[in-house]
């Protein structure tokens, strides 16, 4: 995999490295330690934020005709509010439409995003968007609001997933919730599914210039962290950036040689191909053909002269 | 590595499955959908939560006589402080001992828990206990702070780490920050280093049962997540799987043969063994010495009469 230009280890791996060039001159560090001046920064004045969005839905190749069973919206209330919701597939076999369930609760959020009793909380929006929604069926769905101080408020059942991307590296991820692999925690129009109080809940301050990637499992599943930041930088602009990142998951996808995220947790589960193939060599790979939905939202500021 | 004990994918990949036996009779869902009750639970009597808390440390096998360059502290404040400090070794090089910024940052930072202006915010702990160091050197640091009602707030600089784990999986995990491979972010007593503003901050709700490992880079360098949900639940007690972590990560840190997610890492960075070691069929292996330090915080509910 690692051709002859790699890189070799030239250090001890137990040595850290401390910040040296070209982010600092190195010898100053043999000066006279100088504090830094941590309270004599001028106050920074706080703009309000809010997301630039871009977004891109590539059903399952299976399910183009009907438009797959992925459903989200944007809506641009408070610092923006960003939501994706994967219906649950099994639920063909009972002859009940897997999108119909995502497609409502979705709808139903939407609704509810100015809802007084939701306050601004993802996680009581999760709870009336689902009492709401009568549709049988179940999803997983992830909710994200912006508040335009900088609060990014996430509730997630399920393995629908976000990253935040700040200064070329992932530094938050949500993680997904299972029963056991390929059975995620969901939304349920049963008793036996899950609900809001099931929720993985969290909240983090976000700065100009961050970027969060949401969608469901068919972006996660079939492109690696690394890929997003590498898109993410390389395309300035949300709407292709959220399209490109849709088009590598959708390559990755039907590509039966790719070693996918999915495939990779799938051995480390211990799935592998029938014994006959492995008599002949062939390994467990693969991406995962899937509905794939990607929200790509920059935080920027708000020309705002009426802020209090 | 996978025998031929292991499990056969039998359902196509693409196919998700819905939540069934035996967690539920899969026959249930022919039945007419049934409403769950959603607002007809009784109202919970919110107990006041804090931390059962079990630590450990082994200090790198080439630093044990001095103890090694992590610093930690545990505090009972409100419902619980936790705070590791992995010092940079690099400043060996410069005859400044790595450890005295880690442990010195530790003891203000726990001197100042009670602070007024810090208000249980994990960000001013940092900015605080940083601008009261006076120490040469330079540190990763991670802070967490539990709040009764459940609050769990965290600020990171660098690459310690948190998991939360909660019914037998990982429902939250913090990404290390760095500015290359093996060079953290860290707050530091040069003007180059990082600041609290740099810090990666979040909070989350947590429940009675959860339980969160926190720990240096030497633990989750050596130790992958699916280590960790198994000790944790096959250990109930917090100080002996703050132990069993401790010494699996020490002893895979050693382990030259482990597959470690350290090495995989590197390998994913292009790092290698060198050309005549490739030509003879030789990869990059091995765990990674370091010191390790682990926290485990299990959430308990405090019998309390006098919450208002």
């Amino acid at each position: 995999m690692v051709g002859s230009s790699s890189l070799e280890l030239i250090t001890p791996l137990s040595q850290r490295f401390f910040l040296s060039s070209p982010l600092t001159p190195f010898k100053s560090l043999a000066f006279p330690s100088k504090k830094r001046p941590l309270f004599s920064a001028p106050a920074r004045i706080r703009s309000e934020l809010s997301f630039s969005v871009g977004t891109h839905l590539i059903p399952h190749p299976a399910k183009v005709d009907k438009g797959g069973e992925d459903a989200f919206f944007v809506s641009g209330y408070n610092g923006g509010v960003l939501a994706v919701a994967d219906g649950v597939s099994g639920w063909a076999e009972k002859n009940v439409d897997p999108a119909l369930f995502s497609q409502e609760l979705m709808a139903n959020a939407s609704g509810l995003v100015t809802d007084e009793e939701v306050d601004y909380n993802p996680q009581i929006l999760l709870r009336k968007a689902h009492a709401a929604t009568s549709s049988m069926g179940s999803a997983t769905v992830i909710i994200a609001m912006l508040e335009k101080n900088g609060t990014l408020k996430i509730a997630s059942v399920g393995d629908c997933g976000l990253r935040v991307l700040r200064n070329g590296q992932v530094i938050f991820s949500t993680q997904p919730q299972e029963h056991y692999f390929d059975c995620p925690y969901q939304l349920s129009s049963e008793i036996i599914g899950q609900t809001y109080r099931d929720a993985m809940v969290c909240s983090l301050e976000l700065i100009e210039g961050d970027t969060i990637v949401m969608g469901s499992d068919g972006l996660f599943d079939n492109v690696f962290d690394q890929e997003i930041v590498s898109i993410i930088y390389r395309i300035d602009d949300v709407t292709p950036a959220a399209k490109a990142l849709a088009d590598l998951a959708s390559s990755h996808s039907t590509d039966t040689d790719f070693d996918s995220p999915y495939i990779i947790e799938a051995r480390s589960r211990g799935f592998d191909v029938p014994l006959w193939k492995k008599i002949l060599g062939k390994k467990l790979t693969g991406g995962k053909p899937d509905d794939i939905t990607v929200i790509v939202g920059r935080v920027v500021s708000l020309p705002n002269d009426s802020r209090a």
